[in-house]
Order: C-alpha cells, then structure tokens, then sequence
C-alpha cells in the first residue's frame, strides 16, 4: 500500500474514533434520531476533509488530538450538507456511498433533524474542545461558520441553476461556496491551530480552495465515466438533471486538462510555505488521480 | 403603555436593528435566499428571547451592547427552528405570525436553505462578537450549541408522539427540550456574560427553565382558547393533529391553575439572586398574563 492510502486510512481511523466518541450508538433518547445521525455519519464516507486538516496540522508539527475535535466538527458539517442536500425538495437522490439516503431510511423529517442536529454538534464540539485555547475555538468557529454559509449559497445557486445553460465562471462560483470552502477550511485550521504566521495561513488557504476545485472537476468526470457500482452514488446523475458541469462545459478532454492545470497552481501555491507540505501534496495528487 | 410592554418593545427595536445590521435587505446573492431568511426573520414575532436575554444582562448592568450579538444568534436559532418545524415533512403549517409559513412563499428547498443559512450564521455571529472575551463566547456557543441540539430532540419526540397519548411527564420533556432550553439558555446568556458567580447563574438558569414552560403551557392553552386571527398562526391545531397538550392532559382549569403554580416556581427561582430580577419577574407575570 503506498504512504499516502496508509495515512489516508488512518486519518479516517481517527475522525471515526473521535466521531464515535462524541455520537456513541446509546444513547440519551430519541434513539431514532441518533440511528440517522449514525447511519450518515458512518456510511463510509472517506473523510478527504479531516485528512487534509490533520495533514496541514502535521506540517506545522501540531499534534494530531490538538486537530481531533474540529476534525470530526467539519465531517459533521460534511454529514448534514449531504442529507439535506439529498432530500425530495433538493437533489432528490436515493443512494449514497453505497446506500439508501438518511430520508429514505429514516424518512425525511427525520432526516432533515439529523442534519441540523449534526450543524449545532459541530460547533458545540469546537467550543468544548480542551486542547486549543479560546482564541483559537473562536477562529475556528468564525472560519467553519463562514464555510457552512457559503455552502448554503452554493447549494441555493445551485438549485438556481438546474435546467439553465451556465458559463464556466458560473460554475465555479457554484464550486468554490457548495463544497470549497468546507475544503479550504479544512486545510486553513491546520494553520490556525498551529497558530501559524499569515504568509504560511494564506498559502494553506489558495491550496484549499484549489484542492476543493481540483475535487469538484474530477467529481464530475468521475459522473460521467464511471458506473453507479464504482461511485457509491447514482452515477450520470448530472446529465440527467441537466445540470452545469465541467464535462458538459468543456469537454471530457478539456476536463482533465483544467484538472491538471488546477493540480499544478494548488502544488504552486505551497511553494512559499516553510511548512513540510509533502503529505498535502500527496493528497493532491491522488485526488488527480482518483478513480471514485 | 406599562413599564413592561414598553421594554418589551425596545427589546423587540433593539435586537430588529442588530438583525438588519448582520443580514441586510441587499448584499450577496443569492437575493432568493436572503429573501427568505427576512422574511420569517422580521415576521413580526414578540423577540421573547432577546428580551430575557436583554433583561438578564441588565440585572447585572451589563451594557446593553454586550448582550446584542447573542440576542440576535437567539433570534436566528429560533427562527430556523420555526421555519424547519413548518415544513411539510413535519408541522406542515402553512401560517406563522399571520403570514404565509417559508416553505409556501419561497419553495421548501429554499427553505430548508435559510433554516440551514440562520443556525450557521448564530455560531458565527456570537464567535465574532467584538464585545465580550474569548472565554466568555467559549461558554455562549457551547451552551447555544447544547440548546440548539436540544430542541431538535424535542421536535423530534414531538413528530413520534402524534397520535399517541401521553402523560404529562412526557408533554413536559418534549416542551423542555423543544422550547425550554432556548428560553433557559436566554436568561442563561445575561450571567455568562456578566460573568456572574455560578450561584447567580444557577438561579438564572432555573427561572428560565420555569419561564420556558409557562410559555409553553399558555400557548397550548391559547391554541384552545383564541381564534387563528388573534393567534396569526392557525388556531386550533393541536386538537385537530390530535397532539398531546396540557389542555387535553389536565383540561382549561387544570392546565390555568398548572400555570400559575409554574409561574410561582419561576419567581421562587430568582428569590437568591442578588441582582436586580424586577425586570425579569414582570416578563413572568406577561407570559402569564399574555392572550396572544
């Protein structure tokens, strides 16, 4: 197995350790609510975000239970946008990493519960944290509640969008706020918690934000080359709704190309950091190279 | 015009105007978006929170500024809840506050949206309150955070109780976590950020624990007792849903006489307190008192 699926699947180890500790399967009742919780939670999604954050804490040498908490924080926000993302009003899908979506296991009120349910443990879950200072918490509060607003903005020009023919600018607007800047936060709280200089935080921050592009361009080719079994999810979905996509905008080709290109600017933007960056860059480059 | 009604009313102008300031009628789209979180936003409701919260912070002269960022993250938090419990999935009500509910002016997906957009932006709004101390925002959010996840349980044993009958100690979880840990956390809010001493914090805490189900034990009673007009939300609904209520528990006299004796406890809570209650103890005697 190369080092970087090792580290991958032990930072997956880690954030379902801790997220397991904070959700435990018994529980203060209703037990119902805590099943569709659960059963999103721990539908083996491959926890790209916590890596990444643990990653760009371990640059900066900051130990790995400093990062834990707000880890599981920015899966839990992860969680909540699918299901929501996922019900009859939204995206209407059915399938999920594999399986029946929370709504259609759980029904959709209760589905839509365990969603913001999951957005108020997220930040209660960074307030309680005892190993980072309050400064830190509260940065980490205003950066993760940015990024869950920008993910609403993103998901409402999204649904906009449905049915209409959109620019490439467009597209990457829709982009950058639906699932960039959940990613860009992640890296940017690694240097938060390390309470690194400005310089190496914006650096952390422009390789996010093109990691979050790098995984959205490869989201859609992976949409229209590969089947249903391979992604977990209803594969062709976006051709189907009609939906603005790379592929669609640029051709199968032009997509890898610009993937390329996104590839290179996030290694680029690393350059001036003096952090020890090579696990980020790893990343990087499997999320190029991903197959599902 | 009564001393009270005349605070509740500056309360109502004060955390209106901190409102308009964090989420203003123009600024980045989605304007569809925004639209709908203004609109159950400034709905016209009694700002019952940020009164508490505001009365709370006075009786220990804390400046009113202090207070405001986290009576407007009241505010939010609630008026999420309200716009989620209307869905159709759950409440499906289409009247709040004598307007059209979210959902039915603005479609459900946009809806859920706002909901989802006003729980991040009350984290946000409270981590960057240039006001109060890290510290003191710690325990805000973490306490907002605990309020916020219960009254999703709360919602939640609601939806399963339909239907069913229940006993009282029942009902009275349900409302403890579906409305009364909001209510609580509000009185609470005033003695974390006067950094009151945990005595003075404890009383606080109670009193608003008592006052949230007064609240709720009136407006089950006014649901039997008023008309939809006077109400502007739709009358009635709890019988027609065949919802468990106090009314239908211990019948009008029992559920008035029930909410006296609340009211009284309430009072009974601040008697330790040395701070200067007066304000909150005539909120108490208006939610007793309230036909609307």
């Amino acid at each position: 197995m190369s080092d970087i699926n090792q580290f991958l699947e032990e930072a997956a180890w880690l954030v379902n350790a801790e997220l397991d500790r904070l959700i435990p399967a018994e529980g203060r009742p209703p037990q119902q609510l805590r099943d569709a919780i659960r059963w999103s939670l721990f539908a083996g999604g491959k926890r790209l975000r916590p890596a990444l954050m643990l990653a760009a804490g371990r640059a900066f040498g900051v130990a790995d239970e400093k990062v834990m908490r707000t880890a599981a924080a920015v899966e839990m926000i992860h969680t909540y946008s699918l299901i929501h993302d996922d019900l009859p009003s939204m995206d209407d899908d059915d399938l999920r990493r594999g399986r029946e979506t929370c709504h259609r296991k759980y029904g959709e009120a209760t589905a839509i519960l365990a969603g913001d349910a999951l957005q108020a443990l997220a930040f209660q879950t960074i307030a309680e944290d005892a190993h980072n200072s309050p400064e830190t918490k509260m940065r980490l509060i205003s950066g993760l509640g940015q990024a869950a607003a920008c993910m609403v903005v993103g998901q409402q020009l999204d649904l906009e969008a449905e049915g209409r023919e959109l620019t490439i600018e467009e597209i990457e607007n829709i982009h950058i706020n639906k699932t960039g800047a959940l990613i860009a936060f992640s890296t940017e709280a690694g240097a938060i918690i390390a309470e690194a200089e400005a310089s190496e935080f914006e650096g952390l921050s422009r390789f996010g934000e093109k990691i979050g592009l790098l995984f959205q361009v490869m989201d859609d080719l992976l949409d229209v080359t590969q089947s249903t079994a391979d992604l977990g999810k209803t594969a062709g979905k976006d051709a189907a709704s009609e939906k603005a996509t790379y592929p669609s905008s640029l051709g199968l080709e032009g997509t890898r190309d610009f993937a390329s290109q996104v590839y290179e600017h996030a290694i680029a933007s690393l350059m001036e950091v003096k952090a020890d960056t090579s696990l980020l860059m790893q990343i990087a480059r499997f999320l190029l190279e991903r197959k599902a």
